[in-house]
């Protein structure tokens, strides 16, 4: 089977390898799509080199059909549905006997710190594989970990309805995130600096703001009754974005911080204190989100088309990994089923 | 009678008034005690010029008697034992009508937005006079306000008995905090760069750590059997002491920020993000912080005495200043009673 490897110095190399037979506890999975994200530019970029052991196999957005159980494995059979919740947590640190074990603090990330779905026969422990709808197209059910990160955003700010929620960066996530907070019932404006992506963003039927051209505290401020918005997502990564996301919140209200940023950012603890605010890190799902995000995408809440803007096969990974740096793609998906490399 | 009045140019001066006759709906109160604070330094050094109208007469954590009561208040009598919760609100901000009065967007802070408890006729309406037992000493009772705001900040962090608990700061607020969070039941450590009130704050029976001689991350870490504190408290004011305090925070743990920043602070996001903390602002108090707060100082579980240093009369108000600025005092009060300057 061909899988797709990350060799380091910027590199994927596309290798013939020998599928392994699936283990006792495991599950094979056949893998139907799999979606690159921002973690495997990162990866590509060499900022996650002490992670990954090279060759690796990244991806962790997955969708694929049971191919064989291993020994020991109950409840799933060959031609099941499926994805993968890619997190191995140890189960004995303080964060997982707390029962926090979706950020334990020895955390195997699958796709990252073991081999992810970018091959064709996929071997996991079964205690990570959910069960897909069989009308959920598998396209769509690549969205399934990227929504429930969203999913667990949106219920870690707790987001009610008819709160005001403002969206910082309208990439996948961001538009994700918009998307949940407005199915729960919020009212949501997205801003991003970006016009494509705000045009993209407004075509999902959402406000979107141009912080270059908007003063966006006062159209806050407007929108709210003078208030402020009940919950802020900081999804663009931006130190200018952390630096004007507590302007933007209520007395009492919340900023979730969902973007990775790697520097120390300057915050504004005076605007936390004054407005006696709170700001949340939000960091991957617990399997409730996974389960939902399986729902959402299944009854049509997720624009999954629109999110999609390209789906490649898995010999041009590394073109599908320069359609997402160019910054004008959504999701891109590898398709392993159209390799004619089958079982 | 003789008031204190910041005067602009770092100065008080002061002054001989005649007493304002009690108003429609007000207490006149015969002020006993005045104790001066980080905020009303703040205001001395000039940082709030633009909030205070000169000549001010400061000064908002005091105790005192009832002299009079004006028209239409009932509840009062004279020789009541009495302090005053110095938060006038609008009542009708977005703030207020979500029920977060303390915190008014519109807020006067009485002492610094009008005038103080630097005189000895003090007159306020009635609804910001609380009353004090009759056994709690007059002088122990001016500490009421700040230990207010240690109950709020204790109650703002839902600190639980059992709790690892760091204080970062023990000025006399990181003192209170440290105190109230002990009789809620927690272990508690406190972080201070200067030895003297290292040995301050160790004589009132609290471990303490230096942070220049110690690694306070590995500390915490050995403390808490490697899973961090439940929540940190950030009371110093300092950049270093932001940066580091998320260091020391549980998976899921919780960092108050007590502390005013007149500057953004780098914040580790990162550290945030990886283990879903969460960011409070703290700001003064509800009334029921400063019911609490009585109690506690009547049952004798606030070192009142330790925490006093000097007690001065009100013509020796610039001394006491000087007191508190030279760092070496924890609280310093005005006794009212003490200038032969009656009623
Ligand atoms: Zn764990
Ligand atoms: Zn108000």
């Amino acid at each position: 089977m061909l899988t797709a490897n990350y060799v380091g110095d910027h590199r994927i190399d596309i290798r013939e390898q020998d599928p392994q037979p699936v283990g006792a506890g495991q599950v094979q999975i056949e893998v139907a799509y799999t979606g690159i994200c921002g973690t495997d530019l990162h990866i590509l970029h060499g900022s996650m080199d002490a992670r990954v052991s090279m060759p690796a196999i990244v991806g962790h957005e997955m969708s694929g059909v049971v191919a064989a159980v291993g020994e020991g494995v109950t409840g799933w059979s060959p031609g099941d549905h499926v994805t993968v919740m890619p997190l191995d947590w140890d189960g004995t640190c303080p964060a997982c006997l707390a029962g926090n074990q979706h950020i334990c603090q020895n955390l195997n990330f699958i796709g990252i710190d073991s081999p992810g779905a970018l091959q064709r026969l996929w071997n996991v422990d079964a205690g990570v594989v959910l069960r897909l709808p069989e009308g959920l197209r598998l396209d769509h059910a690549a969205l399934v970990e990227p929504t429930a990160v969203a999913v667990h955003d949106v219920r870690r700010g707790e987001v009610s309805a008819g709160d005001h929620v403002v969206v910082i960066g309208g990439g996948p996530i961001g538009v994700l995130i918009a998307t949940v907070a407005r199915h729960s019932g919020a009212e949501v404006v997205v801003v991003e600096v970006d016009a494509g992506r705000r045009t993209a963003v407004a075509e999902l039927g959402f406000e979107v703001l141009d912080p270059t051209a908007t003063d966006q505290t006062a159209w806050v401020n407007r929108w709210t009754g003078d208030a402020g918005a009940d919950v802020v997502f900081e999804v663009s990564g931006a130190a200018a974005a952390v630096l004007g996301a507590t302007d933007l919140a209520k007395v009492r209200g919340t900023v979730v911080v969902v973007a990775i940023h790697p520097q120390p950012r300057p915050v504004n603890l005076q605007r936390v204190f004054w407005r006696e605010l709170r700001l949340l890190g939000a960091r991957v799902y617990e399997r409730t989100d996974f389960e939902r995000a399986i729902e959402l995408l299944d009854d049509g809440v997720i624009p999954a088309d629109a999110l999609i803007t390209s789906t490649r096969p898995i010999t041009e990974t590394a073109a599908a990994f320069a359609d997402l740096e160019s910054g004008r793609a959504m999701k891109v998906l590898i398709d392993l089923t159209a390799t004619g490399d089958a079982t």
